[in-house]
């Protein structure tokens, strides 16, 4: 199953899951299969086609239960039962209502024996995202911060170029290239005119996002100019202007206009369930203060990545990385469960899901 | 050098620099010794004197020049000219203005071979406190910030109670118990109550210093009622009142009268002369934010001991760490020179010399 997990990590199956499959045979390894794209081969299809004939009398570990049913591809329960493996080993239930369960009750009509719950936390852990998507509507927000160390993303001029060094810019990158969007408030995107592309790191360039209730992104800035290569999407309000939307149009960026809440800003839930529709199972997060802000005082990010430089720039300009209300007590604030901490560079960097206490 | 390096963390011999000594003879260790406590044995008579008779023809390496002059102790170079050693190895110079050289030219003039430079920068570096405060007649400053991911050292409601884990906590013992003064400004010592003792590390408690303009502090206060205990001293306005000054004095709290700046705040050079006059050559600077961001603004803050917990405690309430006007961009800002970053139970650990570039 270990071996499995490994397999599960390669590919970009989004907006399905990273899924992994072993066969073994006489404490030998036959096969392995991971899923690869959506679409695509599954990961136990893939394992038992590798296999061919020597399936037949072996063991099928699996990290998710196969699926029964008929998607972009036809049910793997059919093709492990074709392959003649005699047992399959599953590291967690399909948490998809359609499934839960049934892929199992297939295997075992069939005769296989199955055994169900392998380094599950694990196999559980790697499908969170998409867990996430199917059971809620809602992708999986991951929240990036880029700080010093007393908090501040910009001096009180507004500088904010570079806080945190070239190192930690490129594993943005890289958590970038792993996203199916990236989200940024309309503030940042006037004050950084940024790419949010994918460059210090292999892997293709997200959706980008821009959340921008008046339609104030200008047809000059560089999401809109590079549209036409990379998707680009703004979130706006009802009321915003037909003139922008139009002249953002014409270079590429599609438009979507969602309901106001009753403070009069975009509605990020509704923002989300649309993006999850699109088939946005992760989204990245990338600020101000304010979009993180009201992320975080709504419990809708998942997941912090914080980068912290060695440096201090002093509390005057702006409120801070993440402007919310806060908490009452640190006891009841928003925390890192089991924080991993790395060096990056000069760097420091954290991530970790973020549990809400209260 | 290296042996000798070791042996001089050893001790505390504040105000006198740390020093190690090794006696070298035919590639044989003779003898070690350090500067132990001030007004006691220096580090190269220690091992002259642990020598004895073996140290005739021997080489001493010592990381410091040694002294010439009498002091509490007689001059060292006397005692390394009678031990009869043929070679001393010298890490650095004493930056003492009285010194500087004058110690090498005495084991010269007696016939001694003295080679100087050997490890200089790790030298230098064991002696920065001390060095500073020879030369520039101010303590060595180390500022210690508990903070969240957001750089906040409280809630909204003021709650700060606790921020960072009981290992941090643990480790600020540690830093006490390595000074000779610890500080905090009045707002912190009325809001906190704190005791500023080591407890949770070996080693005696440093003297407790409070930054406090108007004489605010209360005789009930956990600082003033254990004044007897531990020394206590606060620093105050030229026109704070009697009556409090003669309430805490009769708990033994000593009150100091400094000059106020033209802004009418404390004169926080003329409070570090005069703690400097009175042997303190290292302090820790525990906050809060007003007084941190006094010495950061006035570049007085050699040292930075930042803990940060992986929570987020959001921008409302109080303005941060450290309040102070801040750079103009990044790349002005005072940054950490080649960072040490520690993991300390949950919370990260970044300590380093303070640089403030322009």
């Amino acid at each position: 199953m270990d071996l499995a997990l490994v397999h599960a990590r390669s590919g970009r199956p989004s907006p399905n899951p990273h899924v992994g499959a072993v066969i073994v045979k006489n404490n030998e390894l036959v096969a392995t299969g991971h899923h690869e794209r959506a679409g695509g081969e599954h990961a136990e299809t893939a394992a038992v086609r590798a296999a061919g004939e020597r399936a037949a009398g072996g063991t099928l570990y699996v990290t998710l239960e196969p699926c029964n049913h008929h998607g972009r591809t036809p049910p793997c329960t059919d093709a492990i039962i074709a392959s003649k493996v005699v047992r399959v080993v599953i590291g967690c239930l399909d948490p998809n209502p359609h499934v839960d369960g049934g892929g199992i009750a297939e295997l075992e009509k069939a005769g296989i024996k199955v055994t169900l719950g392998v380094r599950e936390a694990q196999c559980r852990t790697q499908i969170l995202p998409w867990s996430k998507h199917v059971t809620t509507g809602l992708p999986y927000v991951s929240l990036k911060l880029a700080l010093s160390l007393d908090g501040r993303i910009a001096t009180r001029s507004g500088a904010s170029k570079w806080v945190t060094g070239p190192d930690a810019r490129a594993k943005v990158h890289h958590l970038r290239s792993r996203s199916d969007a990236v989200a940024v408030g309309i503030g940042t995107a006037v004050a950084d005119d940024p790419h949010l592309t994918v460059r210090d790191a292999p892997g293709d360039s997200p959706l980008r996002v821009v959340f921008d209730t008046n339609l104030r992104l200008v047809p000059g800035s560089r999401l809109a100019q590079t549209a036409r290569e990379i998707p680009t999407l703004v979130v706006c309000g009802p009321e915003a202007g037909e003139g922008p939307e139009e002249a953002l149009a014409n270079l590429g960026v599609e438009c979507v206009r969602i309901p106001l809440s009753t403070e009069g800003r975009l509605d990020v839930v509704a923002a989300l369930r649309m993006l999850a529709q699109r088939g946005v199972v992760t989204m990245l997060v990338e600020g101000g203060a304010e979009l993180a802000g009201s992320f975080l005082a709504q419990r809708l990010a998942d997941e912090l990545h914080a980068f912290i430089a060695p440096i201090l720039l002093g509390p005057r300009g702006r409120p801070g990385a993440v402007d919310w209300a806060g908490p009452d007590t640190p006891q009841q604030a928003p925390r890192i469960r089991t924080p991993s901490w790395e060096l990056v560079g000069e760097d420091a960097y954290v991530h970790g899901q973020i549990v809400y206490p209260e």
